[in-house]
């Protein structure tokens, strides 16, 4: 408002009339309080006449006090400027990024499989100019799969989480060429991968054939319905952005389906009734997503309907969140108690119709037979490898006794081959099909390309040096201790140790703003749920975002939910 | 940073202590200006002592220029918490509306059919507690649609430009029924409307009756491909948000699908290669739309291909933009010439296969034919009546000579019937079928319906007062002055002018930031064209939008497609 005149006082040219005009002011306040005045030198004076009248001692204190606050609010001030600066600065950077290194042929061709949490990971710490890259995926896109359950509401907006692979590849250093294609086999003995465009719109050349020198496999794994018939037919997974928009727009309809003239109180029951199918995080925040919609937003615009809907969690486990503390998943089943989300455990869903779910329960008096009437089903459960894989495994021998995907040894080699690597859910390393995981296996291998990319350049070096060695007289010394140097270099660079996985946690938030949280934790484990737990939810998600875009466009929705409620439209 | 200390100095409390230190500093400087000082009173002294020693005529007008800086700071200040205030003021006020009075079974029902911009400019202005209003559509919001082709790219998310019709109709005084239903048939006879839910979920009701005393049909018009074939097959449309999200997923594929390894050159020009048929707004601004894409972000992400990316707009008639006066079209042109989007105009599409447009040009020496290989054909042209409407009008023998719609009377009365009114584009009032007639003719019902309603309450008051008349002794002079009193209200109102469009101008955006506007100004008329023009287009189309709500996320979009441009992601 005034700080304008803060602002003039400090420009040097001007200073001294709105001094004096100040200073008037002030003075004529000084007289008001102290009439004896003190007049040996010019200004001074003012300050004595002030200071004789008022109590010598109250106003230091304050003085500082308030110096406390400028001082605090000045670095508020300026923090928020840098980081403003620093957030348009990386903006601007990725908006207007360098020119790109043409590929090279003399160098190798790595393929790399997948748009998914591994491969995204391996390419963001990937030195492109090591190798002629090329991605390979159906879907051109990274997608931040933990807010997903929030998409599925409109708590999120679908394109906040996620991020063009096109962008991320202008960001490297050298050129990667990237094709929206599907494989759909791969060759180890050809060293080939057979791609096909399974798009709407196809172009003459709807498949090809993609060689490479090194391969590395993060395709991910596909949903499985454990064979139960109906399944596939009748109900939503919770994979991708096409199932997030399904299921968002399904909600909808069932509520205006229920709303329709003359529906029957029952069919008002069954179409309210949202059967979640899966205790893990995926399955919990669904549920907790659901049911604030319904609490936040559908009841105030459509109350007449309000009360009959109901959200179930169908586990066949003993309990939901196996992979929590016992103490957190007592406080969901009571925060979920609370917020009238029906959990049933030891439940396992036997067939499904497109009214139905019949299941067994395991009660007290040995297996009953249930039926739960749902309107809409989402099943959150499950990997199944995917058919490119399953026909991998069958032309490696070594692979024949593995399930569950490709086995990998240590280094995530795939077993039995050369030159393939696995990672994310297409991968047996024997750990959790996580995001956590995939994410930790694509940056261990990018450490290790580039890591060979070096010790190829090195040893091509040493063996230039001794190839010249003793060719001209007298370099020997010198060479040899160049060769040394390199081969110093060659050690510490090949000593790549093994990879490990190494567990930050895991988070869930479950309804009505509260989250639960397992955070390892000097090699301990820290357990918190509750609201705060859902702030640090927040940020945390917030802070594994791929990139700053991603991170503005999803706190922006936050506000916007916030702010407008959430969007009822069906669409 | 340190307006702090300008505030404190604000702070009667504080004041003297900071002023103090403050006169101290100005005094320091003041005498290092001039020595020689006058210490006659206490502090005007220090402003003396530099007014003698600077020129005395400088500093006044200084002083008066920050004066109004000052000013002008805080009047921007004041007037941007005041707005802020508002609008905060504005969505709370939505988001939490009073209760609703419950529907009155002694009150007329009126059925209003469809959710576009005549129905809902209806539902805006209706005072609903006179009667029981039921809403009918399949689509449960409201669509800003001017701003359609700005979806298309990604420069609008759709949902910004969306209004749930729950939030409309909670916001209204009475509450509002509202079934996401189709009209498949209205029986102005037994005055009912049959309804079907169409949608996906499906309860044991998907078919009723909705008997009706008052109706208002607003349920637009279907896309007409006269007759031409292959083009309902194989083109996309641009009237839903449905279509807008399909042809920004399909530009997409197309620029991958040519991104393609091994795609000919051939295949590539054709995949690249985006027609647009016809002339009107939506053609010319989805062809704006669609130039600005590629050259503000596919060409920085795939530069590869972008070179070969062609817009080519047709037009049946010799020009575009048939509705805007001869300098625009002519700017126009010439802007689209410096895109290097191809205007074909007297161009008559005779048939479209998957890959091609076959066309007639009338060129100087005659008809020729040709054919325009295509990745992406947008269909942006010509209305046809739905089913429900031409089921209607064969129903009423005064429809017979009716083609493109109901006929309606001055009054919107759909010609030979009772208590049934058309408005938008499935009336035929004499009007262009544009989003402007269709609001201004459900601006117009509104006020006729209220007035309807008022005119009846006053009809019965005066009916009642009538009958009391001389039934108590000595009431008649007071009984009579009542009835006149309401008799010359009755006249005020019921004396409702005919519907009179008035048209306001007609506006498109052109590309690379310009638009053209034709405006009506003081019965005469405005014409500009060009990157100001543009701003004018944002601010009129924001202006236009339904909600705050809207506006916010509008403004909001236009800041994240220019901070982070648009996004390349299909799905």
């Amino acid at each position: 408002m005034a700080s304008s005149s803060r602002a003039l006082s400090k420009l040097p040219g001007v200073a001294p009339h709105v001094a004096s005009r100040l200073l008037s002011q002030l003075s004529r306040r000084a007289t008001l309080a102290s009439r004896p005045a003190l007049a040996s030198r010019q200004a001074i004076v003012a300050r004595r006449g002030y200071a004789d009248a008022a109590t010598p001692l109250a106003p230091k204190p304050k003085q500082r006090r308030f110096r406390a606050w400028r001082w605090g609010w000045r670095l508020t001030y300026l923090s928020s400027i840098a980081g403003v600066a620093w957030v348009g600065y990386g903006i601007y950077q990725d908006r207007h990024p360098d020119e790109q290194i043409e590929p090279d042929p003399s160098k190798k061709t790595l393929v790399i499989l997948g748009t998914g949490w591994g491969s995204v990971s391996l390419l963001k710490r990937l030195d492109t100019e090591n190798y002629n890259v090329i991605v390979i995926s159906p879907r051109n896109y990274f997608l931040f799969t933990p807010l997903l359950p929030s998409c599925t509401t409109g708590t999120i907006e679908h394109r906040s989480i996620m991020e063009p692979i096109r962008t991320i590849l202008r960001q490297k250093k050298a050129s990667v060429k990237y094709y929206e294609a599907e494989a759909t086999s791969i060759d180890p003995e050809r060293k080939i991968v057979r791609v096909t465009d399974n798009s709407e719109v196809k172009g003459a050349t709807t498949e090809t054939e993609v060689p490479y020198d090194m391969l590395v496999i993060g395709v991910g794994a596909e949903n499985a319905t454990f064979g139960i018939p109906g399944v596939r037919e009748n109900s939503c997974f919770l994979k991708e952005i096409g199932d997030a928009q399904l299921i968002r727009k399904k909600i909808m309809d069932c509520v205006e389906t229920a709303a329709f003239k003359d529906q029957s109180p029952e069919e008002i029951d069954r179409l309210l009734h949202m059967v979640v199918v899966g205790g893990g995080p995926t399955g919990v925040e669904f549920a907790g997503e659901l049911q604030d919609f319904f609490e936040e937003d559908i009841k105030k615009l459509i109350p007449e309907i309000s009360d009959r809907f109901r959200v179930t969690l169908i586990e066949a486990l003993p309990n939901v969140l196996p992979s929590f503390s016992k103490q957190l998943i007592e406080y969901t089943e009571s925060t979920f108690k609370e917020e009238k989300i029906d959990i049933k455990t030891k439940t396992m869903v036997k067939k499904v119709t497109d009214k139905t779910v019949e299941a067994e329960m395991q009660g007290p008096n040995g297996k009953e037979k249930v039926v739960f009437p749902y309107g809409l089903l989402v099943w959150a459960t499950g990997n199944a490898v995917r058919p490119v894989i399953r026909d991998l495994m069958a032309k490696i021998p070594a692979q024949k006794d593995s399930r569950r995907g490709l086995a990998v040894n240590e280094y995530l080699v795939v077993q039995g081959t050369r030159d393939i690597w696995a990672v994310g859910d297409c991968a047996v390393a024997g750990y959790a099909p996580t995001a956590q995981v995939a994410g930790q296996e694509g940056t261990f291998l990018a450490r290790l390309l580039n890591n060979m990319a070096k010790t190829e350049a090195l040893e091509e070096k040493i063996r230039d040096l001794s190839g010249s060695l003793n060719l001209k007289p007298g370099n020997a010394a010198e060479v040899s201790r160049e060769i040394e140097e390199y081969e110093r270099q060659l050690r510490r660079i090949k000593d790549v140790k093994p990879f490990h996985y190494s567990h930050q946690g895991s988070l869930a938030y479950i309804g009505s703003e509260k989250a639960v949280a397992d955070v390892s934790w000097f090699n301990g484990n820290v357990a918190s749920g509750g609201s705060l737990t859902y702030l640090f939810w927040r940020s945390a998600y917030l802070s594994m975002c791929f990139s700053s875009r991603n991170r503005l466009l999803v706190i922006n929705d936050w506000l916007k939910s916030k702010l407008f409620g959430r969007d009822v439209s069906r669409e």
